[in-house]
Formats: C-alpha cells, structure tokens, sequence
C-alpha cells in the first residue's frame, strides 16, 4: 500500500494542466513532477557545481509565514528567494495574529492583500498548508516548510537530489536504510513516500520499536522494518540517519543518547557493513556521538553539506514551479517551460 | 470649522515649490496634493488591477523606525517600499537608542548620517514625526505610519483611494459615516480631515457619547455627530467601521463588546438602511460579531481587502513622492512629474 | 615595538597573491592594503560627496553573524551591503546553534553551504572570527565587526578614513590624541595600530592608569601615554574621544561620570589647546557630558557623524575587497583592479 493512500491525495497542489500551484505534500505527486523538481533544482548549478542567481521571482512578494520557529529552515527559503530576485518578508505571524483577537483567516486575507505571491508556511499542526492552500489563499502558492508530524517535502526533495547527485545510479536499483526516531520524523514519513514513487523498491526502516508509528508496517512490500541495525544497514547504498529530538530523551521511548548510540549509532563498524560507496545523509542538526559518530560525520562518505546546498536549489525549484503554476491557472502564462 | 485649524498647518511637510517631502498629516495638505497622491497611487495598478513594482527607489535606503511595535503597519511600508525596488533596514529603534543612554536626537542623525534617504516612523506621541521633520532630520523624507491620537495619514489615504476607486462618484456628492470608538482612532481623525479637503459635505460620526473626543462638536457643518446608529446610517454611500481596542472594553466607556454590537455593530438590517451600493470598510484587524457581523464583512458591500491592497499603492505612492520633493528641494531634480 | 608584533601576524586575511580575503585585523596589514581600503572607499562617493550604490556584491549572499548584539554595527553592515545588491541575511546566531545541541563548527558549516560568500562576525571572545576564517570555513569571507577586547577594524578604518578626508595632511605630519577607556576599548586598539602603519609618528594615549591596559607601554616610541588630559592634547590634529561604558562607572576603575568628566571630558577650554583646526571624533553612542561636552559634539571641528557615513564607505569596500580576494584565491577573477 502507498503511504499517499493513507491521505487524502492532494490534487489541490496541482493546478488544470497537471503543473505544481502550491508545494504540500510528496504524497500524490507522480514520478514525472518530482523529476521535474529535480531537474529544475539540477539547473540551478553551474558548471563548476556552484548555485547561481537568477531573477526568475523579480518583482514577486514571498512572505515567510512561521508559525512555529526554525531558524534554520526559514534562512534557507529566504536565501532561496532571494536568490531568485524575490522581495522577501519575514512576517512575525504570531504576533501579528490572534494576539489582537482577529482570526487567522482574517490574517491570511489581509497579507494576501498585500499583494502577496507566495506564503511558505511552517505550522506545528499537521496540515495547516493545506488546509491554507484548500480553503484560505489558493490564489497564492502554498509552500509547506513542516507542518506537524505530517510532511517535510521540500527536506524530502532535498533528499533525493542529493540520492540523485551523489549514487549517480537510478533510483530504482538501489537500497535505501532510514534510521532513528522515525516515529516522530516529518522527515521519515516524506522521504518514504519520495523513494517510493522514484521508484525504489528496497527501503529499509530502522528503530526500536517505540520510535515506529502505528500503521508503518502497511507501507507495502517496498518498505521494510528492522530493530536490528546491523541487519538493516546490510549491503545499503544509503544511509539516512534521523535527528534524535532532545525531548524525547528519558521518556519512556528512549532511555538515553548513550544507549541510542550503543543500539543505532552510525560508526565504522556498521558503516562497514553497508556497500562501500554507501552515502550517509542527516537532515540536521546533528547530534555527533548520538545518531552518528564524528569520524562519519566528517568522513569521505558524509554528503550532509551536500544535501545544505542541493535544500537551496529545491526550495529555488518549488518556490520557482509553483509561482508558474499559479500563472498558468490564472492564464498570465501560456506554457510552463519543460 | 476645519479640523486643519485645531493644528498648526504643517507647512513643514511641502518643500519650496509646495511638493510634499514629508508625509506627516492629512492637515493643511490641499486637495490638489491629496489627488496627487491618489492619482499616483493608482498608476501603480496595471490593468488587471494588480499591483506592479517599478524601480521609483532604486538605490534608495528606506529605515523603518517603529518605537510603537505594530507589525502589520510596519509589514505593508517594507512591501511598499520592497515594490519601489528601495533597500530596506528595520531598525530596532527601541534597543538601539535609550538602551546604550544616547540621547534620540543622536541616534536619528546616526541613522540619517548612514545614507537614509527615508524613515518611516511610528510612534505613540502625538507629534513624533513632525518633531523629527521639523528639528531633527528634515533632509530625510519622514512618512508619518501613525503617532499616538494623532494621525494615521497613509490610512486615511488609502481609505481615500478605496472610496474614489469602489463608489466611482465625487466626493462632493458621497455621504460618509463613521461608526465606533472616534476619541481613541487616529483614522477617524484623519479620515474626517482627508474627506473635508476632498469636498465631501456630508460626513457623519456615530458613537456613543463615552468614545467622542471633546471639541469634535466644533468641525463644521459638514460634519454631524450621531449616537443613534440607524439615524446615522441612513442613505450612506459609504460606512467605515472603526476597531474597537480590547482595552476599552469594561471600562467605563464601554460596558462589553455584546453592548457595543447591540448598539452600534454592522449587521444586515442596519446595512439595508443605507444606500442599495453602500460599501462598507474596516481598518483592520476586524473583531468580528463587535464591530460588524461576519455576514457583511465577508459580503458583496465589503471593500475591506481592498483597502489594505490599496494601502500598498498608497505607501508606495508617497514614499516616492516624498523622496522627490526631497530632492528637488535639494536641486537634484528640476521638475516633479505631473 | 609595533602593536602588530603582540599578536600572531594574521597572514591568514590575505590571500597568496597578497590581496585581502578576509578583513579580519588591523595588525600585519601593509600600509598599501590599508592605503587600498582607503581609496576604494573613498570611490564610493559622488561628486556631492554622497554615497553611491552600484552591484559589485550582485547575486552573493552575505550573513551577518551577530553572537553579541550590536544593533548599530549590524545595521551599518546591513545597510553597506545591500548598497553593493547583495543578498543579506541576519542569522538569529544565538538561537540557531547551540540551542539544538549542535557544535558551533555545524553551525557555521551548514551556513556555508547554504551558498554563503561574506560572513560578517561579531563575537565577545578575542579571535572568534579569526578562528572562524583560519579553521572552519577559509573559503566564505569573514568580515570582523568586533570581538572581545581584540580589535574591530572597521571602525579603525573608518576612523583613518575621517582622518584622511577632513584633515587633507599627510599620516606622517598627524599628531592624534586618543582620550578615555583604552583599556576596555578595541577601537583605541585597531586605531593605534592602524596609524602606525599609515605613518603616524605622534599618538597619544590620554587616560587615568586604571583605564589603561598592561603592555601599552611597550607600543614604541611613537606612541606616548599621558594621565594628564591638558598636557596630551597641547597642539593636536585630531582627537579621538572614547565611549565610557555605563558598567565601568562606579567600580573600582572608575568612580563616577561627573570625575570622569572634570578630569578628561573635552570642553571648550581643553579644545583649545588643540591646533585650531583639530578634528574631534568620537565612535558613539556618545554620553554628552561624559567623554565630551554638547558645544563640542555639535561645534564645527566635529567630525562625528561623516564617522558613520564613511563607516558604510569603508564596509563597503572591505565587504567588495574580500570577495574580490576570495574569487582570486579560488582563480574565478584574474586580477583585481588597483
């Protein structure tokens, strides 16, 4: 069964020609559209592998919208736009909201009002884009930065054009291990549903067993589980090593960061056991000596820088492909360029 | 009497050859620069009606002096300027200043000694900003974005451009009411003093006796005082509901917001005593079910998005008018476009 | 004994054909890169002697890293760097790093390779951006803006700048009194050590023993240290008064504005002893009537505010001059233009 099954499918992100309006969720979104991301993110580098700059938003207003904090992601979808030329506003949303006892709509309104183009919003409850993208703004392109324990798509996109770059094989031939708290990773839950519909057919979900969600075992027969690293890592081309969230240390789902280390750590030996051009890929920020050992971290097979960068040329992509999807529906544009 | 002479003429906003290099109140401004602003606000619409960016402020340096925090105020001056292609630095005027003992004059010749060309200041004294333009920077273009009980003026221009763009008719021949807490809304204060000078003659102000200011009796014949909402309404071309502030509320001007809706909020049997195509407008952000019924807010009559779009023209049109007279007072240009 | 050979010379701020990639200190720098800085800024004024804009930083990315606060210095930065078009970006520093845990070395690594080109650092510790340039990331331009008690070489070069302009001597025929806290200050510091490398033959150092560092009596013969403020400033070019930081008041080295003020505050009186045409200059914020009296700081031998406006003309050309340097090193430019 595909994870995107188990949501509703989310055609609202489509526009009537089939092309990306808003960016929600990977769920849905067939083969040919994420490879269009990538190939969009892909172009965005020169020859000597260096971003560029060019003024595809000029002249467009993206106000970042987050509800909860990160700093981290909100730098890089401001430095994605601005890349492209965007007027960039950083909008205190929590303040400027219900604290003067006006409704979120009312909010969402006024800023669209604005002469807004794009929101990129991050929210803690699981669905906010969506729900802002269905029934709120469609008129302007919804691009999620996490919402709850939900998605994370543009991390996932992130995701696989670092798999993309770095195997320099096809998705469909290799063996993808995912490990650490999948239970509580937006990260986990988008990467799977990319992988799967890139076409990868072994995909292996590593965890104790109280840092797996309910209903992960009806993933379909791509998707397997393991409690046991060292058989879940065997022969891997990838490696994706999760955050394991301080909050979550001395609770009942976890003892401590040693014995995490000691069960699911990545070091040499178990590296070992992977294929030898194994990629080893963490979303950020690591915690060294707890999901990964320094040695691996700063090692030849570590493309977490990579994947900083390549989260630039995504987020240029979605922000880029969305804007013309929206002028299309609103038949400002004629085509959206291949 | 016009409400002009309750101040003194602020002369001091026109350079030499009567262009605006200030922004700072609606009073003593004539109609013929009011129109101008209007007119130039409405050449930044293409003919879609959407709002366009045009480089007016290239290479300019806009700093954005909010001592009062109002993010929503301060969020459509940096779109605006953002649109007129100007750089834009909020300044965290509250820490920078007093914080370090240096005195604000100090602090505002540092900051117009760091190439500003323009400031937006918001400020809860009534006077900051003609202060500054007065005494302190007069060579940087000082935009007035709200002081204390004062004035509010891009909000009454905008209001303005909202009520030329949606009724269509002259405002010799329209009938304006204004309903809700008058003594404490520096829009009302600027509206009523924008509408006289644009020749409306027949402005109402409805509230009750606990949210009239004193000496609002003394405006002139154009202007009539209402307590009585229906009475007030009636055959209006146009309604603007004020806010009503939540710390009013259960003081003794004001018992509880379930009071004020009886008596004065915005619903549809007191709406159909006004005129069939009256528009309705609200400053933002609304309290719906207080000042207006959610019915009319989200309702054909309602031009309240519209005003804060306008809002957007508006800033940018006297930021770059501003910035001209500036100029030409400097001798750097000759002339103004008409 | 040059104030240089104290520290490590910072050979690490020029690349291997001798140009700047990073500005990190005064000390080791030729008189010809220092002469180099000064000119290039200096071309960005007009012939009205205003600052101009051109896109010299157009398509980078600069991020202003700001671990102490300084809403002054920051905006400075801001505010030169978006006069060259580039994109910046104010990282909340504080919160995006250790807060999660991650190492500070993470930090910075993800920051570069969000296709970062300039970071601009201000540190409380001594040689924070030196480490920075030296061991974490060599290849983005790192742009001192202050750390510890070390040195904040803009302002020493802004300063050299205001010098250069207003006196119209040579460095060689200069006599400078710097007055106040020396030993608290990093602009006495970078200041001392940038006029011995320009040539200055007469520096004097005019403060209470309490306010004056361990080993500044080993800076060589052309600097001379004097407690009594008439006899240091007898036939001066320039002085330079320093800030009194509130937290030195009442302690053990200083008891308390009103002695500070009888015993080196500048006054009319002192003033005079300078040559007539003495140049005063103070790095702000200024406590009036503490380090200088009112009639001086708004008398016409102050210099106080082109300080801040050449401050943006010299980071300007530091921010410009590091990116050139780090494009030569990594061979993307050929040569840089004198």
């Amino acid at each position: 069964m595909h994870l995107a099954a188990l949501h509703t499918p989310s055609q609202i992100q489509l526009n009537s020609q089939g092309n990306l309006k808003h960016f929600l969720t990977i769920d849905g979104l067939s083969k040919e559209t994420l490879t269009k991301i990538l190939d969009t993110a892909q172009s965005f580098f020169n020859e000597q592998n260096q971003l560029i700059t060019l003024p595809l938003l000029e002249g467009r207003t993206v106000m970042n919208l987050f509800f909860e904090n990160s700093t981290r992601t909100r730098t890089t979808f401001e430095a994605a736009a601005k890349r492209l030329s965007a007027n960039v506003l950083n909008i205190d949303i929590a303040r400027s909201s219900t604290s003067k006892g006006e409704t979120l709509r009312d909010t969402l309104w006024n800023l669209e009002a604005m002469a807004a183009d794009i929101f990129v919003v991050r929210h803690s409850s699981s669905g906010a884009a969506h729900f802002i993208a269905q029934t709120v703004c469609p008129q302007v392109a919804i691009i999620n930065a996490g919402d709850g324990r939900h998605a994370h798509p543009t991390q996932a996109m992130l995701d696989m054009l670092t798999i993309r770059s770095e195997t320099k094989k096809p998705f469909e031939a290799l063996s993808v291990a995912i490990i650490g708290d999948i239970k509580h990773s937006r990260v986990a839950r988008s990467d799977v549903a990319a992988l799967q519909t890139l076409g990868c057919k072994d995909i292996r979900v590593i965890a104790p067993n109280t840092l797996l969600p309910y209903g992960f075992d009806e993933y379909g027969a791509d998707v397997r589980l393991f409690n046991n690293m060292e058989a879940g890592i065997q022969d891997c081309d990838v490696i994706i090593t999760l955050r394991i969230q301080n909050e979550r240390i001395d609770s009942p789902a976890l003892a401590s960061q040693a014995e995490f280390y000691k069960m699911y750590g990545l070091n040499k030996e178990r590296l070992a056991m992977a294929k030898p051009d194994c990629i080893v890929m963490h979303p950020g920020p690591m915690n060294r000596g707890v999901e990964i050992d320094s040695s691996i971290a700063d090692g030849p097979q570590a493309v977490i820088l990579n994947q900083v960068t390549n989260g630039i040329a995504v987020r240029m992509a979605v922000l880029a492909l969305s804007m013309q999807g929206q002028l299309q529906e609103k038949g400002l544009i004629e085509a959206i360029a291949g």
